[in-house]
């Protein structure tokens, strides 16, 4: 049997890096053996960690003692749950220190040169790490950006709808609090209440959609040429993000062209056959009042996207909402997902081919 | 000192009937005299009510005992909670007998020649009275509806824009689950949930909000021109609908001639002297993360709307929310102004003007 | 391979029948091949349901035609998940009719030849089975009662405790609303709120926990000896039922004597082996706000109870919590590992033993 | 008309220290005139405030500048809502400048010679101030506490029942998150959820209840002489104490006995008289399921605790719920009554008894 590549997990108590530390529990590729945190360091991590999610941490990492974040890494791949601050100078530190580095945080996503991957909808970016390790002298390492949770659900449902061409999109978010980490949403302020605030989402979701949904030529990526305006707000719900969706498209298809567009969808064929990819990256939901936070968001793992709801609308022609679990698809589990990606891309040196072909 | 005007209240014992009996406790107009209802028919009150409300239902109605739906009534003034199929038929012979109905049901909202009243908004499309009472032969009644729940707040917010020439709006709506009646929402389908979907309320949205905003000429109300695009979804709050909107205005105005346009706005002169009437319609929040509905749905006694985030909408021009409280100034509260409006316009023969003018 | 026992659902598109569904849905052993319904008898399942747990019911069940609760059944297994008033007479029908019904409902729980069973706890009590055919005539039929879903995390704790002589037990509940079933608790009842009063439940902690923790001597169960008192409340949580319990013990354990009870505690031997059983019965939890709903609740897929917060009672002696998922461990899925019980030990005729010997 | 006695509020911007203001906006004895904060101190009080509370801060403090918590303050009278380390050290000292100081900090609520007053069960114990002043050489100054917010529906329920002979106590409660302050408790800790712990509160419930049900002899306070065992956890509730209490009493009396004791329950005579006083300390609720947190904490603007489901209890004789508003009678009412009281009984030399006598 083939070796599983070592990991880090940067931000390791943190309830993303939880989440990190929980998927990648018996991941046939990847194990965890190093853990980074910045108030936690020299602690036991089952010492250091308040696990947030459910159950209790893995055995497989309460005995392993944090490092500080500053510390050198042995791990050739890299997972950072780091906040914006932190990760600004270590990823790239580490990047240049010949680590693969796939981040759910928002410091970089917007550089030129760092692929922001939903490998289903652009997994051709992976090439801007060439452009990458050719602009900033690294040599095996990476710096690849997951997309943020928010995001996540409207470049997914979109992707399919570009051969219509898309031209306006209004969008509404119904956010789960678990979108704002730990301790995050005080419950004073969302119990029997929504807040119509998210603060920096809105950008997000009018700048990292276009990136996301364009189109990678000759070393750097064209924007998507649309234009989206986003309205964020959080829920008490504790994970799933919803999206409210008004769309202009050029074309005018029909409700069933767009029902079969997403129905018929797989996105890049390398996906499909990665570890952590769902069986089908997005389905549609036909109940009338579907799809919903907490019976939707553990569709595929957490990993599929769900839509419903396709309608006329009287303003911009078609209406629809869509859910993706926020703290999985859109974060830890999309960073895994590109993880899987970079290995079968030929990006991770140390990754032996056979693994990936005792799939079952 | 004047008598007060006898009130009926149909459906009492559901939630906006026992709304409607709550906010007229102590009113310094009308007093409830007879209770209505179907399964609660020959019960005391207090023994057939199953209070949802806070507290307890007041002393002053707890003995009275429960009428049958085709009792004749001694009020003049009827209030109706009733569901729509009740009221379709029930309401009209009431009027037609010679009572005020003032209702909360859609029934009749979009009839011709019934006033679907915010008075603030149009307190002159009163004068339907008496194009319907010429139709329909009526003599001392009439038949007035409120303003649905989630409509409300759409309109309140779009009244003082008129000026500025409405043409498309986009709204998504995170409505509370008092707007479902009782038992209404189950607690299995809200809790750490949202329900992207609100049985009738989008159509609502897109059509009794034109007639609110429209013009009264020669005995009809000119829809107003404008296309409404809605999506109603239910969150897991108690009271309080907040509308998120996008809205394109001709006119092109500054982010503070629209600001001015909502504070400065009083509508009808007549309105701010009834008793239920907030101290002004409307007040916009300068808190970036306001309105939130457990902590804005209480302003003027739940009868003023609360708006905010007013910003730039890359795609429609402007956006921003806004919030009532949907079973006080969306349902009974509304309701009980639109009948204080009738009764100093006139429309309530046994009216004494000497009691507006005892307001403190 | 040996051939699956065929199992119909009696109430099966209610909420503990769907939950049925959903955990024989690749069960070993049994296959569902019967749904039995009232309401939604000569549906199609898939149409007739309405799905309240996450997710889509089972491709495997869909298609079934739901058949009357008169039906004639061909399964020789039956789960009953009817309310009271229909289990009171149809479950002994089917059981004279030679099926084996192992039912959720409480109608026939402390009748004296029906076993009440927790199998770690009392899975002697099985042979009731042999006093109840003898008793009414029954051929290979039976009746086989689970636990209610608030006594069971109740019996579960103390069961171990029973060599130290239990005297006086006290216990609190705050229970979920799935315990009430769909539609069930109104959220306009529940959310920002506690209901201090489960109907039924606090007779029943009373006195159904007596007979699971009793002996079975020479053909009936000697209750057991000691006083519950029960106070039982609802809480905004969706699964999982949280109990606070003061005991008072003769022998006047250690506190780490006690823990030790809870922590080897396997029960009877037959039940390990069962494929429902969880690893261990129950675990306690050594941090200080442990058991809690949402994290513990699935603990061994929803089968193993949680305990926590030992320490001294300066009223009783010694107080604690203890947490079981209410539709799984306290309802569905017990019922599973009781009719698993049944077949190990004889008392389901068609099950063929090579079926359990292949188990992994 | 006589001068309002001016007013300092310690802890200001805390959710606490808001609560006070709120309640003393319009208090016909008492002016806000001074606000003091740690993180705050030197900020405009309308800039420095996150206000949690419904509605925004009111326009009479929003201009005030928030002084340092070492400020010389002008006020006689002083509400503290600091945290318990800050409270240790400061409020003594503005007592011994001077002060009236009302806390609702745990710090000195066991102190010997500190008055821990719920005024209707044990207003006499203010004769501790004298006590006080003698041991600390203070003049005008004083430090009085006011009740824990879980012990104090414990301590009004049980002190109609001393008649009865109290022996033992077991109780449970089910606390709001606002008991925890701001941001307080984490949403992801609580919604779907109950936290079976909460620091500290068990042993307060277990001694302060002592103390408070005790009696003034010859300037001490003996202990109420029965024993108490707390268990308390937290629930998804914004505001609403509720406790599940089981009590055993020497002379066995009817439940109506008990029902009576509570209805006629008047405490002292001076009490009623005071502005913040509901009109009856508690009422007994008949319903079987109430009391409920969000029905019955406004009973008298938050000041009334409420109780219910008396029934007998097969292990201690008698069980009931009880339940009071955790931050208004359970915190800053109950410490503006303690003022009213001192002011009353002579304790606050500035205030003018006409200023009592034009009470409505």
């Amino acid at each position: 049997m083939s070796k599983k590549i070592d990991v880090a997990v940067l931000g390791a108590t943190g309830a993303v890096g939880q989440r990190f530390i929980q998927l990648l529990e018996d991941h046939p590729w990847f194990q965890v053996t190093e853990l980074v945190g910045k108030s936690s360091a020299g602690k036991r991590y089952g010492d250091a960690v308040n696990w947030v999610l459910n159950g209790n941490p893995p055995e497989s990492v309460v005995d392993l003692t944090v490092k500080p974040l500053d510390a050198e890494l042995d791990a050739p791949l890299v997972f950072s749950a780091l906040p914006k601050e932190a990760a600004v100078d270590r990823e790239p530190q580490l990047a240049s220190a010949g680590h693969i580095v796939c981040t759910n945080a928002g410091a970089h996503r917007m550089a030129k040169d760092v692929p922001l991957l939903i490998p289903e909808v652009n997994a051709d970016h992976v090439q801007l790490v060439d452009v990458q390790r050719a602009n900033r002298d690294w040599t095996t390492g990476a710096l690849i950006a997951n997309s943020n949770c928010t995001v996540m659900p409207l470049v997914m449902a979109l992707a399919p709808l570009r051969q219509f061409g898309i031209r306006r999109v209004s969008v509404v978010s119904e956010q789960a609090i678990s979108g704002a980490g730990y301790p995050g949403v005080a419950s004073l302020d969302i119990l029997d209440n929504v807040i119509p605030y998210v603060g920096g989402d809105e950008d997000k979701m009018q700048t990292e959609s276009l990136k996301m949904l364009g189109t990678y030529v000759a070393g750097q990526i064209d924007l998507f040429d649309a234009v989206v305006s986003a309205t964020c707000t959080r829920v008490p719900v504790i994970d799933g993000h919803l999206v409210n969706i008004s769309v202009d498209l050029e074309s005018k298809p029909s409700i069933d062209e767009i029902i079969t567009a997403w129905g018929t969808y797989q996105g890049d064929s390398r996906v499909a056959l990665l570890p952590s990819a769902p069986e089908k990256p997005l389905q549609y939901l036909s109940q009338i009042d579907r799809p919903q936070p907490r019976r939707d968001r553990d569709a595929g793992k957490g990993m599929m996207t769900s839509i419903g709801r396709l309608r006329e609308c009287p303003v911009l022609g078609y209406k629809f909402a869509a859910l993706s679990h926020n703290t999985i698809r859109g974060a830890a589990g999309s960073s895994i997902l590109n993880a899987e990606l970079l290995a079968v891309t030929g990006y991770i040196p140390s990754f032996e081919p056979e693994l990936a072909q005792a799939l079952p």
